[in-house]
């Protein structure tokens, strides 16, 4: 407590490197960050312990901002504090390849722990970071031995609010009693379109106690610094619940245009940032301008948390005394390298071995795995005995309280909330203890674009098991069989989509997902069951593509995924026996991992002078890139017999063969026909 | 009140309805049917006015299942009701073709108001049903003339209310005051991983009132059928709030497995079956019985309904005589047909007029036809001044309480949720008198992903306005610029994607997308200005691709959208300049659109023998269906300046001209290059 002049004009410091960043670049959003600089000021400097020069000490309190506009709050607190975030990067607040980007991104800022801006993501991912610490201490901390002990501080407004994500993941953070999170919600009444009162007038208090939450309300968030720090500290000692401060503050304070939308998305004019320069005793003929005791006050700030950082490491060297196999496994997982000879726990198959949905198969996987990778988290949303994510001993990740498991449980229950889960997952990998895996139908992941799209956004290493993978999926009909799911993904720009067509491909499917430390995972697997290829090993698949069936003199390459790899084959023999030609298979179980293979590798897959005829049952969109001719479903499916629903779209090997003849007459006047491996110049990745 | 015997033989039968069913096909969920079988009678019974010989009378009560897997409850009480659907179709459930699929669909199955299965979408069309009843009403009663007057119900189960759409239509039907709103939530305590206990412990009831709804509890949804009816009736009397009956039921009611979430999803077993009819009173090896008393209850209340009908168009006849102008204008809106040359209204454009942004465009064209289309019914998810949806004289569409509109006004604040937006207006479209559009940015439509989904799959019109379309949006930085947003919709089944180039193709997409009755449109605009095109006008817009710049004896042709073809047709400049290049430009707006053209016209824009190359500012993906190469970003953007990030990834004339130079270069020993409109079969669409 005991607030003073120096305090004041740290705050007003915060805003007027935000008004003079969006000025500069004629770009952005000063409102929020000259609102909510008060409760930053005082979160930051009484609560927050991290080490500027370490951002990424293991124990540090983890900071997200959700709504993620006012990201100039966050650059101005980087800088001050002495991360390595100059002068000159706030000047070149959203300008190209600068550390400051219109919204925070957390691989090209250090100090920045997850990319948001997309509205709602940022307070689930706090959900995840929450989750994680509650994991790893239950799991690595010891008596006298507080090895995590942080607090998550989330920031968020009216739109994060919102936003459904957000309520799945607030509901599932009171189930679980997250005692370590605090969220400041910037309550200033104003949105994009003007007042809330147009479309926002819930009860946002009641809304979050019916959650479970712990709710605190401050009037003043403008000017009453002891009251939000009397605030935050009781919500530190509510230990069994989420917290949340609702902070009435005024968006734009000190501008002409205060506590209105006009100060939301635009820099101020001219003459007003003159004017509360001159208000507030600022020279207002100077810009970017950090008055010397401010730099002070915050550098012991961060001295501070440094002294703290030698207090932990100190405290750390004598737990790897006397733990120190605990001590290992947790450098080893803060590395983020995986156990040695992990993949040894991967299941192989031969063809001989009984055909199995490649949903169970990845149970096998799950099942051989979690106890050589003990960093795996994973659970469902609300689909456990479909996606079958969970392995028989598995406890859940539960408070002891609800007698279902406790917090060193890997199984999570998270709802039917895909997205609330996507987005949760961000939060859980951030952390760096943890390896999070979550189920749903493929369908369903779309209900989650938005939090995928983050994923890869930020290099995060989060994987979906996805099963009910296509019309195989049979009698739940159009509602629940994808059809452009995979090209949306595929299309989605560091996201790694794999659909195996057997247990070899499943473990190499696995293997790719764990080993790619910066990119998250779609891993679509079929419910129903699938013969294992002759041709399969885990080696050939982790390349993504390869040849399954290979045939001297062929007249076509059929190239496939998945459940109709093994359609293919049958079609192949078919292909022989009736028409006399001869068929190649080609299985491709992962676009983006075979794109990354060498030309020379790839034209061997896909070789010049061979037809090639692509079949997958949803849309044909993005095959072309590989295949002359594609075969496939550009229409919604069908309820019933899964048998049924591939004969009705004729995937059998008579529907293959006859397009496969098309495809060989079609192209036979064209002399050394060429691979579409082939290109004429090399793309932007 | 005064509930049977009869009415127990009812229950009984829809609930062996379900069990036969599920057992016949061996596939589907008897749990929630068996479980809200009592309520469901007295519901449709007691409350709910409707003529199964003309489903789509207008003033008739709606009724949708969001918990839609208990698909045969419905089915079973459209059958004893008397709607198209009989015995035989009861019995295909769950067959390939059938009008009983394995989760509702409206356009398969008449009394089906909106297809439903994706959890939480139901309740939102829900909400978008009951605001297109109150905006009708406001539009169209007269004292004395109750035109409409329906009320919309609802069945919602857990995993509805999990899942974050829910919430967002919620809140705002609770802003919206929507007293015409009854939901029924099935408090069953089940999900797919078993007790809610382990996941969803919020207080729904307390979450509820948050919003603004109006909450009743029924603690005996197995057995008390006067407490339902007093319940619903209260609801009815509450008309300024939505209103949800939280009802505890048992799932599976009457099985050996009641009560557990083993009932949910498979069918009961074959001794479970005879152990249930038994019990009832029924044969215990007769299969998908009905007593004959129970046809003609249900037969009484058709007819109630029937009778209902009739007086409404007594009323509408002489409502067509004191009103003749509002008449004639409800029954074309009933019909979907736009009113007789609404066209006229859209705007044209040449090469001199200034150069806009599309989404100013596209703000023009409303404000234009917003007076000739009147059922045209928009808003934002909070992004009104960035979308421009918002005609200057448009009133909001708001409880008069409020004091910020009325019901009919035609302005919807939908606050920031984009999933949401899109699920209400499924429900919008499906009321029929409405024909709804909303704005977000093109990267947030993706959070919509599930409804836009269902939009396409029940073949609604429904409209996105979705601005910022591309890196071209500059400073918000690659947290909002699509990359992977139009190949995923463009690869969704019966979805239109424009992205227009000028004003006159802004006109163009908005003619198609108006005109198309029976698919959703995207129409993706650009936030940075545009110079109109030499060549184009509406009606070669609006076959989705053409000419925009012809060259004999080209040696390339340059396929653009939206903000690159413009800067195509500088490169085709350039080319000519400084490569001696002859280069044809094609624009294309709307790949569907294109599609649907003749062979003929598609080989006229893009020839055999020329090679062509793709110009997108985002993933190439499926434009390899179009052209030989393709110039796109296949990875994230970048924060900056419009243009230069342009600049960033070479989309100027140079950087163009590069690619189609290398281009001509790779594919010049290929004799008579092949247009890639030939294909060797056609696809199923």
């Amino acid at each position: 407590m005991g607030y003073g002049e120096l305090d004041q004009k740290s705050i007003n410091t915060i805003r007027l490197l935000a008004v003079d960043a969006t000025f500069h670049s004629n770009s952005g959003h000063p409102g929020a960050p000259m609102g909510m600089a008060p409760v930053a000021h005082v979160l930051f400097n009484k609560f927050m312990s991290f080490n500027p020069k370490n951002p990424k000490w293991l124990n540090r309190d983890r900071f997200v901002l959700s709504n993620g506009h006012g990201c100039m709050l966050q650059y101005a607190l980087l800088h001050l504090f002495g991360y390595d975030l100059s002068m000159d990067d706030i000047k070149a607040f959203r300008t190209v390849d600068s550390k400051t980007p219109g919204h925070p991104e957390a691989h090209d800022t250090p100090g920045i722990e997850v990319t948001t801006g997309p509205l709602g993501q940022g307070v689930c991912n706090a959900v995840g970071l929450a989750m994680a610490q509650a994991h790893t201490a239950a799991t690595f901390n010891r008596p006298g031995f507080d090895v995590v002990d942080n607090y998550t501080y989330c920031f968020l407004g009216d739109g994060c609010l919102m936003e459904g994500v957000s309520g799945e993941a607030s509901s599932l953070a009171g189930h679980l009693q997250l005692g370590n999170l605090i969220c400041i919600y910037d309550d200033n009444h104003i949105s994009i379109d003007g007042d809330t009162n147009c479309a926002f007038t819930e009860d946002v208090v009641k809304r979050y106690e019916a959650y479970g939450w712990h709710v605190v309300v401050v009037d003043d968030g403008d000017n009453d610094l002891a009251a939000m720090e009397a605030a935050i500290q009781k919500c530190k000692e509510v230990k069994d619940k989420p917290s949340m401060v609702k902070l009435k503050t005024t968006i734009g304070f000190g501008s002409l245009q205060q506590g209105t939308h006009g100060v939301h998305g635009s820099p101020l004019k001219a003459d007003d940032v003159k004017q509360v320069k001159k208000k507030w005793g600022f020279n207002p003929d100077e810009s970017f301008h950090v008055p010397k005791e401010i730099y002070e006050l915050y550098a012991k700030h961060a001295a501070e948390g440094a002294a703290a950082e030698a207090r932990w490491d100190q405290m750390l060297a004598k737990y790897a005394q006397q733990f120190p196999a605990e001590h290992a496994e947790l450098q080893r997982r803060v590395k983020g390298d995986l156990p040695k000879d992990w993949e040894k726990s991967l299941p192989v198959y031969t063809p001989q071995d009984a055909a199995v949905a490649t949903r169970k198969l990845s149970e096998t996987v799950l099942s051989k795995i979690e106890s050589a990778v003990p960093e795996l988290f994973g659970g469902s949303a609300d689909l456990t005995g479909s996606n079958l994510t969970r392995w028989k001993t598995a406890v859940d990740f539960q408070p002891k309280a609800t007698g279902l498991g406790d917090y060193a449980g890997r199984y999570v229950r998270y709802g039917v909330r895909e997205h609330g889960m996507g987005a949760i997952m961000n939060g859980l990998a951030a952390y760096g203890t943890i390896l999070p895996y979550g189920g749903t139908f493929l369908n369903f992941v779309s209900y989650a674009a938005g939090a995928v799209r983050l994923s890869a956004l930020s290099g995060v290493r989060v994987i979906w098991v996805a099963t009910h993978d296509s019309i195989g999926l049979g009698e739940d009909g159009p509602t629940h069989q994808p059809i452009e799911t995979l090209a949306h993904f595929r299309a989605l720009p560091n996201c790694m989509v794999w659909r195996p067509a057997d247990g070899n491909e499943t473990s190499a499917a696995y293997y790719v997902a764990l080993t790619s430390k910066h990119t998250p995972s779609i891993l679509a697997f079929s419910r129903q069951n699938l013969p294992h290829l002759e041709g399969s090993t885990i080696e050939k698949a982790a390349k993504g593509g390869y040849v399954a069936l290979e045939a001297e003199g062929a007249h076509i390459t059929l190239v496939s995924t998945g459940s109709e790899v093994g359609i293919c084959i049958d079609a192949a023999k078919h292909l022989q026996e009736k028409h006399g030609v001869k068929a190649r298979v080609v299985s491709m179980p992962c676009f983006e991992a075979f794109d990354s293979q060498s030309k020379e590798y790839r034209l061997s897959v896909l070789p010049d002078g061979v037809p090639s005829l692509s079949v997958e049952v949803m849309s044909t969109m993005g095959w072309e890139r590989y295949t002359h001719e594609q075969f496939g479903i550009n229409r919604f499916g069908a309820s019933g017999a899964y048998k049924d629903v591939y004969k009705k779209f004729e995937f059998t090997p008579e529907g293959i063969s006859k397009r496969a003849v098309a495809t060989i007459d079609f192209w036979k006047d064209v002399p050394n026909i060429r691979s579409p491996v082939n290109r004429a110049f090399q793309q932007h990745i």
